[in-house]
């Protein structure tokens, strides 16, 4: 468990058996993206801690949450290097070096996406900007009545580029809202969040989503882990490709998984009437 | 008819002109996907019946029920060869044949996307695992108030792999509540099947959601058969392709199909107010 | 400005700095589009508005109405030449000729997709079959409570070809009331629109559905153009690709437009709680 | 080895173990293709074959050759169904017609790509339109120095349509050539075909390029089963797919296929320099 | 024919029926691209030529040669606007401008690829930069002894941006050597172009090349023409998909297609032993 | 240059400006790829120089080429976990195992693809297995006469799973040839090698091949960096999608990079006949 001891910005720690919870943790800053944290292996941050939790087969369920007054004020733009000038610069140079900026903040969020574990973010009060592409990497959103979404890159002069304009349209599945909410910047409240589908649950208050989203991580960490995880891989698969493809590549894979012993001791569960248990993956 | 008269496990029969009533009719067992049967044409079942369905030019819309107590509990679980163990055997070898066994059971649900006729399912009380899978094949869904629907793969220990994780996302266009329904295995009810729209309707009993159904199937059969099947096989296309892939598909199609007879008599039938009357195609 | 004076059957002005208000305006024929103008550069129509559209940098936003009673009642049957028959004629030569008409007939609203400005339709009363075509390819709707949309080609004898099958899956997001609607030509009445995201506001009547669009489009036209038009290219992009591609896609997009002075601006708008000023693209 | 003995236009036999030799044989007709017999499962013919050969685990390569003066003429247009005309008829049901003749035709020929077994087409003298699209579904085509190769299709009044457009360029990774020869209907001689890899050897004479195509067959049946139809399968996919896809397919594929016992077997056969066994797949 | 005879930097004459030969004409300026001319319509170049080559049916073969001492020396530099600064300029806005310029220079090349009709290139002496991006936009090219062709762009400081990195490997299909060309500049002369299949043909003069080019194109002009331009059309679209896409966007062609009078003309004309007549398409 | 100097089974010096040389330096193990130091980080391998040389903008290309009698015995099989066995073991848990061995095996060559310079591999004497699978991530590849390859996997009981089944048939664009050699683990020697274009140019001896590489390489290192970086990302892209994604993707892409100081550079350098300087990218 230490390995979750020493980040500066995020928190986490099991919170029960196979069960992590991540906490962002920069309140004084609004929970502000710090690019160079985000990035940084030596600083361990959000997108360090999502590569370790991919490795740690100790963990079958994460909850991403986040302590202050609201869930995260999105990038930082004290830090961002957005207006990196180029000084003594060729644009051409400029535009290498910024490929680079964007491709390793991308990452950090395509992180959550490739962990392998179920995410789910449990969001209280405003979630702005890159905090709206880092979500909609999760797999499941829960809520608070206050809480409200933000895709504020228009304000700031650009067009998002870490994951919004590709994963909202694909996490509620219409095109019309989301160029509203993309176009206008304008704040989309609970109700029209749970409506679109963006959010599962709606809950009274910050500790009441945190404790639902908790409680579904831990149903899901009593399932079987070749089945959780091999669920996300073919999910993200099918997003991506069509129905065909997607049905040829869950061949492959479960030519190997439904060799597991998982199925029996599942079966045996179902008639004992015990709960099952699994080993690591 | 009597091509429909020696299925098994399955009864279909004309209710009206063009429209084919399907039920799955194995009750005792609670409607369970028996593999067999499922996959060998000599016994005649699921998907044998929409491989005719698909040959029969008589049939202009399909609805899609089941007897008894619930819509169907799914893979019977008792005759699955999912447990199956390579007892002699070679771990690659044991793939082969899983292969074999994973790609003929989708089959058997793909048959229904690719029969070209419309199918409407009416669902009542419980559908469970490889039911879902099957009426995400479907093209419309109604259902009663007490129905519900669970992705139970999970609990088997196991990704589903016959269709859910691939249809599932494309039929309701979310996939924050697809995830939540898959990790968890929970059931999803009428309400809220309708209000993320996998169902189109909540109908008070089975008798009503099967009289809705045929309603709706007889309707569709009034249509031209030429404009019915191209949508059905344009809106397969377009679901697997971009935009514009779609539009130079549906240009490639319709060049040839526009200069049919069904559109003059299409016009006539509007401009005389009597129904028009389409040739078999 | 006079570039939108001459149209025959569209009219067009600013109504704001920055936003064109587009009308269609065959009130008599109830805006029922009419091939020969919509695809004829010399007769100035919709395909071609939204060609200058594009190419004046003067718009940021535009709003597409409809005068008269209805919105449209889509495609003017007796002009459109759908019922050609070959009478000289070999049925491939018919076809080769087809394709021609249904490639401009595409591109015609293709056209909206592409101008690159947000599109905001302000539908009232009936949108008919190519209506839905028109209207699917804007980014955003609203309607009157009186307002429906139908499906209607079904009930001529066709499949919808110019881009309903395309796009209303992708707008809405749900593939089981699309194909209800397109197998039945039933009508989608507002409430119904709105609930499944066809339409993201529903007004009292036809001035209010105008003036909330214009409100929205003068709300764009304030954001910075370099931040607007990427998004409405990226989500394009996007719906189309893969998120993966997506990604990769708006790495390559933004390595350039990041270089841009709307974001000091922007910020410093944001500072100075002053709008920011932005220049013309 | 009865399942071969019953076929009227195609001889088969076991040549060699795990080797079946293939031979069309109708050479009075110069192994021109019957569409009747090619599609219909009661006559036994070619597509029937390599469904046979696909479920026959004790064949491990197969050769295709053809009895007679040449290796075919191609389609046998005294049969072929090209020129049916819609005597009744409406142009879009003769359109459906079609599609499905076309589609079994294709069938036909895609079942070689998808038996899993490596093929290998030994040509000798002329082969005609349809056995082009034949043989670049092959895996590998050997000929004699007097065999040539011709795309018919253009001088009987069509686009080939039953793989030629779609394989051959692919084969031999040249569009340039490919064109040429599509358009003009022009002979590709034996030297040609070499040089740019239609063919991978010339041999002097039909008895030396059967001779060649057997001992190229009994040297892969020499090999694991696992090792050459995985490789056949990832090669098919990786020819339709991106680099990084192909990777991705190719991961999942061996996560179980590398579990098997040839890996030890293959190495102990290296080691103590006797020729393995490897058990049938 | 008039429709050709008022190009300025290009000629255009029917050379025999049903056959153009279109000559790049500035010579002077060794025939190189004048961006200026290639984009706007009322200059009438080589983009305007072929989008009236699509359009006109009197066309079934297209051969393109240069004037003058060499083929073409590429892109014009003293004229191109690729040294454009951004003098007042935003980096946004500028790299918005050059899209478009780049877009059109790129549609003035794929216009070759879509006018439907095969387009031979016949190639003398130095072919260079913008040359290389032109022909490979082409169906086949033929040479003299004395060419070759240079991908010069790197020479300039850019990446090739019209087409050559993507068509040349796909003409070649052979990445190896297409990168030391494209990465050193070096040229490729006529015999390695041969090899390696850039060119089908070498002759021995400029006056032979393009008489054998319009043999060609005359043989190619005396075939249906719906046969011929459902070729190009399939070839194209083929290339760029999966083996099964291309089987079934065929399929849905040929649905159409196979109806034709061509049919029984052509095989007329092979019984009677006489050249078959087809219509204009 | 010291990031280069403590690597253990991989030497790497600049040999010019701008150009690394980069040799596999295991030679009593005849280069055999171990896969504990492919893979790991600490151990500074293949796959960590790579993503060194990524970094490194002093580098402009690449050599790679082997030490001792033969360029590489491929992977090493007495270390590569290939027989894994599942002792305690669950196959799909053995199954997420090998996933990430795989995974990890094949980014260590992707690396190659990645690194943004042009890698020219000059190989001598025999290349096996694993290394057919990294010559072939290499641009561009020269070999000694006595040089020949071997996709030696089939032998040893697998499918080639790290790259030769996805690249090989890209690289020399022949599907037939590539087949042969995959499914018979024969020699490919130099002369056929050269023909099909796996090699570009066969030399007399080692110290003779890799003069030539280092030539080509220091040619290209003279060139504008934007220019060559450019052309390896679009060429990396282009193979992996239609033209039509591939001009989309390079106007992107050229947008900015036409912007760059290299252009007028490169201009004047071939006005004033001196070669021109480009400063690092």
């Amino acid at each position: 468990m230490s390995a979750y001891s020493n980040f500066e910005t995020v928190k986490a720690e099991f919170i029960a058996d196979h069960v992590l919870f991540v906490e962002l943790n920069r309140p004084k800053k609004l929970n502000a993206f710090n690019p160079t944290q985000v990035f940084c292996a030596h600083n361990h941050t959000a997108r360090e801690i999502f590569g370790v939790i991919k490795d740690d087969m100790n963990i079958r369920a994460v909850v991403l949450s986040a302590s202050g007054r609201l869930f995260t004020a999105g990038l930082d733009l004290s830090e961002s290097g957005l207006a990196i000038t180029d000084g003594e610069g060729d644009v051409a140079r400029g535009a290498f070096h910024r490929r680079r900026h964007i491709e390793d903040f991308q990452a950090a969020f395509t992180a959550i996406e490739q962990c392998d574990k179920p995410v789910i973010a449990a969001v209280h009060n405003g979630c702005f900007g890159a905090g709206v592409d880092m979500i909609t990497a999760c797999d499941i959103r829960y809520g608070t009545k206050d809480c409200f979404f933000c895709v504020k890159e228009v304000d700031v002069g650009l067009a998002a580029d870490v994951g919004t304009l590709q994963r909202l349209p694909k996490v509620i599945g219409n095109n019309s809202l989301v160029r509203e909410l993309c176009f206008t910047g304008r704040n989309l409240f609970a109700e029209e969040a749970m409506h679109c589908g963006l959010i599962n649950k709606v809950l009274a208050s910050k500790e009441e989503v945190v404790a639902e989203a908790i409680k579904t991580a831990k149903l899901i960490a009593t399932k079987s882990p070749v089945a959780v995880l091999g669920t996300k891989r073919l999910l993200n698969y099918s997003r991506d490709h069509s129905v065909a493809e997607g049905l040829d590549y869950t061949v492959t894979w479960n030519a190997a998984m439904l060799n597991t012993e998982d199925i029996p001791r599942s079966m045996e569960a179902f008639v004992s009437k015990k709960p099952a248990t699994y080993s690591k993956l």
